[in-house]
């Protein structure tokens, strides 16, 4: 990905934006997409095999913020605000 | 992205997945969104400027559909289904 703004000595002056996706794990039941997959197959789409739901943030960083504090930021919150980690697991990615 | 499969006639052996993302318009406001902020915010986390949520789905697909076919359900499905055209709006992405 290629920066479109001015970056000087690592300051970034525009809000980064990460998007951080939170599944159910794969061994753990998911009735919500399993209704959603029924109704599809009810409404003629026959081409669905499964449907699994989850939930994602947008997150915008502070301005200035650099990318590695972002990373370590974002991470912290997907994975001790965001994520149950007893159900659910969390995929992230920052963009500027 | 390069395919790890074989693919003969355009026929697909393997299940193609689809992630669909429906997102509030950015006009809408997310008080769920402004309520994990918030509390995030208590918690000490001091970089995040906003937060907005979202949900996504994992769609995966019959056996065997090539991916014009895919795009074009997917899309329907998106648009018909699992979006609110008021106040949300989507984005996918298949892959295989």
């Amino acid at each position: 990905m290629t920066s479109k703004h001015l970056e000087v000595n690592g300051y970034n002056p525009i809000n980064m934006k990460a998007h951080v996706f939170v599944s159910l794990k794969k061994t753990v039941l998911d009735p919500q997409g399993k209704t959603i997959h029924s109704a599809l197959k009810k409404m003629g789409y026959q081409d669905i095999a499964d449907v699994r739901q989850g939930k994602f943030f947008e997150v915008t960083l502070r301005e200035g913020l650099d990318k590695t504090a972002a990373n370590a930021e974002v991470e912290r919150i997907a994975r001790e605000v965001l994520t149950n980690p007893v159900i659910e697991e969390f995929q992230y990615r920052i963009q500027d």
